[in-house]
């Protein structure tokens, strides 16, 4: 390989896979495949129509399956492995670490999961049944039990000899994990203390004992925080006791927080981000319904609304030709602030003490905005329908509605956070609902006094 | 400190912060601070109001106003600078890295740059002009100068007598940069390689050619791309020469990653992420209001095809009450598509071949849920209204709108990618239109030759 990276055009090199698929060309497949690493190649799985995805499949390197199903998101993995015996899935996890298993275990049928768990070599078996009775979501469940831990009152020249005779060190291993006599965590060694200290020094004097390790059960959102704040690179997992059960390493970290922006992103939408981009149509169909099914509630209930003034439309049928626009506005108004305060809570800004300055500050740039375009639509609209009571109706219409926006906008997604509602899930379609119904509502009942009473 | 990591509640030591800052009560200010790490006060001045923000600022203690101001987003790092004369910047950026002293002089105004440049003592001076001589969004605007290199052609003795005169390494050090006699860039040597090998080993021998180093002129997105591909902690960066610049560690990816996933959420609603949560409102309404202004076109052009249907709303007003469900149904409809198409193009998987059965993957979901809400939602509007035609119709109209949706919605993000546009950005406002137009029009346009003919 080159000295300087090349960045590797996945998308030319998926198409002429697909290509080389199809043509059944063997040979180019495995010339394509060589340059990739395992998390490209699941990239490409994912990114492959269902019937050519197995014949892909087939045709890679079994030493390298493993390692390339821990990196494809559960959907493909689950279908992947359906396709094979038991047999196959044993030889799959043999160059594996633990947690790399237990990810692969936790996708298969529940009745598979126990009868493949015995037939695992007996030290690795221990190590997926620990991580195995940590939720996935947690640094239990995150770490991998592949350390190195040396007691603190050996000299460094016992430690040098013992990495001598591991001879190659975990990978990223930057500093090794300190236990007491009784096996307790007591902080880490970092490994260039042992180039530049004497051989007779003790481990104890260069213990590191700010460098803390964390409880298996915390939520692996709050560890990928932890890592960022603290700019780690790895961080000891340890049980109630305070004993020694792994480590987790900042690649899992990474994958933790993009994974996690991406389930913000989707959630939006009422989709699931560890769907198959190629599941069977009538199944994402089924999938996606209930949201269909919330949105067709919350849109009849706009409907009703609109129904109250079927009278006063009859009579001014510019009203039904000009209410959506007030929706319309008034959503994306509500949407935008909506936005920013998803995104505080997110990152952990909003207090009592600030939302409300939040809410106020949101609420006076609903104000402006809404006095611009009530002003700017209501002359638009004086001149389209040479009606000047439509005009002012509609401008008027227009600025209660994006105040209103931008004050629910700011309040929906506060409220759904204290009531311990995933702000991003729901948010989106309470806010549609308030600016729909309320503008409809605003618009027509405003013109209902001035025309028709 | 404790060796079991206590999640910081940041909220509650936001609250408190600010009611100790209203209260002046400096004491207890200091106190809080200290158990935090500088981003967490970074984010905490994000989330104070601006009044507040101020007295808080002028609270911390000077030598860690630098690193703090590091980490807080452009628009608040500039605020807070604006407030402080050269003498102040100058002893902020003392503690620095360089690449953090070039951010903080890159959030400074044109014509203070260079002064401050000067006053910089020379060997940073040269550091942090080579960092701003790259683009902030490249690899060499994010590296640090800050690195280790050895000649291939010395022994390990040498190496571990430097590592012992430098005394404490470069935080995240895994590695040393190895560089041949004319200094270019040759790969690197695992500190653990120290440890493990006789002291008259050659570098030359050890070096792992593999470990590639990057050009200054990448762009950060791809940049972090690389490290996650690859699991790197840190990367050497080299000129177009192949001589090393400096080193890019995994602790800038996170926050580049963290970054990009917010830009692409804030995107779609048209905002800009590197705002201020507390900027002046009449600011925040100016910035708003052009994603406003295209909306009402949009919004506009769907009024105008309702326009064309006057005669018939006012012979049959039911449709205005009903028309909102169709468009609104085909919004949420084509949102889910979009979403997923997006971010499948985010992650570099549709292509020329795959993209055409993502589209028809897509059309076919629609096609199951346009089925499903068709034969509901007419027989919901059959009862409802008492009119079987009204029924069919509505039926027909919300079939041909899903349809249309899922289909709009694949399309429109892989249309604006292929034209260079970002399809977070613009598709979810091309959808609506479409949804809302094509809905209104199919839907009133049936009516029409139904009712009126």
């Amino acid at each position: 390989m080159s000295q300087i990276h090349h960045t590797i055009d996945k998308l030319q090199i998926t198409e002429q896979l697909h290509k080389a698929v199809s043509e059944q060309n063997t040979d180019y497949i495995q010339q394509l495949l060589q340059g990739l690493v395992a998390e490209e190649v699941a990239e490409i799985l994912e990114a492959t129509p269902p019937k050519e995805r197995s014949q892909l499949w087939g045709l890679l390197p079994s030493d390298t399956q493993g390692e390339i199903l821990g990196h494809t998101n559960d959907e493909v993995r689950a279908n992947l492995l359906s396709h094979l015996d038991q047999h196959e899935i044993i030889q799959l996890t043999e160059a594996l670490e633990t947690d790399d298993i237990a990810d692969i275990i936790q996708s298969l049928p529940d009745e598979e999961k126990s009868s493949l768990l015995a037939k695992l070599p007996e030290q690795n078996r221990r190590a997926v049944q620990t991580a195995l009775s940590y939720p996935e979501d947690t640094a239990g469940g995150l770490m991998s039990t592949d350390f190195i831990a040396v007691r603190s009152d050996v000299t460094l020249e016992v430690v040098i000899r013992l990495l001598r005779k591991i001879g190659s060190l975990p990978k990223d291993m930057v500093d090794l994990i300190v236990r007491d006599r009784d096996g307790k965590y007591q902080g880490t060694l970092k490994l260039n203390e042992l180039l530049v200290h004497d051989e007779e020094t003790l481990v104890a004097d260069l213990v590191d004992p700010k460098r803390f390790a964390i409880k298996a059960l915390v939520p692996d959102k709050e560890v990928a925080t932890i890592f960022e704040k603290n700019d780690l690179i790895s961080i000891a997992v340890v049980d109630e006791n305070n004993f020694v059960l792994g480590r987790i390493t900042i690649d899992d970290v990474v994958d933790i927080i993009r994974e996690e922006a991406e389930r913000a992103q989707m959630a939006s939408a009422g989709l699931d981000d560890e769907e198959d981009l190629f599941a069977p149509p009538l199944r994402s169909a089924k999938r996606r319904s209930f949201w269909l099914g919330i949105n067709l509630l919350t849109a009849i209930f706009a409907s009703i609304v609109i129904g109250f003034f079927e009278a006063t439309i009859e009579q001014v049928v510019a009203l039904a030709v000009l209410m959506p626009i007030i929706a319309s506005m008034g959503g994306i108004a509500g949407t935008q602030t909506a936005t920013i305060v998803i995104r505080a809570i997110a990152t952990g800004k909003l207090g009592a003490k600030n939302s409300h300055k939040l809410i106020l500050k949101e609420t006076a740039v609903g104000s402006f905005n809404g006095l611009l375009w009530a002003i700017l639509t209501s002359v638009v609209t004086w001149f389209w329908f040479q009606d000047s009571a439509l005009g002012i109706i509609f401008g008027a219409a227009m600025l209660i509605n994006l105040v209103a926006a931008a004050f629910a906008g700011a309040l929906i997604p506060l409220f759904l956070n204290k009531i311990k509602v995933d702000p991003a899930l729901a948010s989106g379609l309470m806010l549609t609902t308030v600016t729909d119904s309320l503008g409809f509502f605003v618009f027509l009942g405003l013109a209902t006094i001035v025309f028709t009473i």
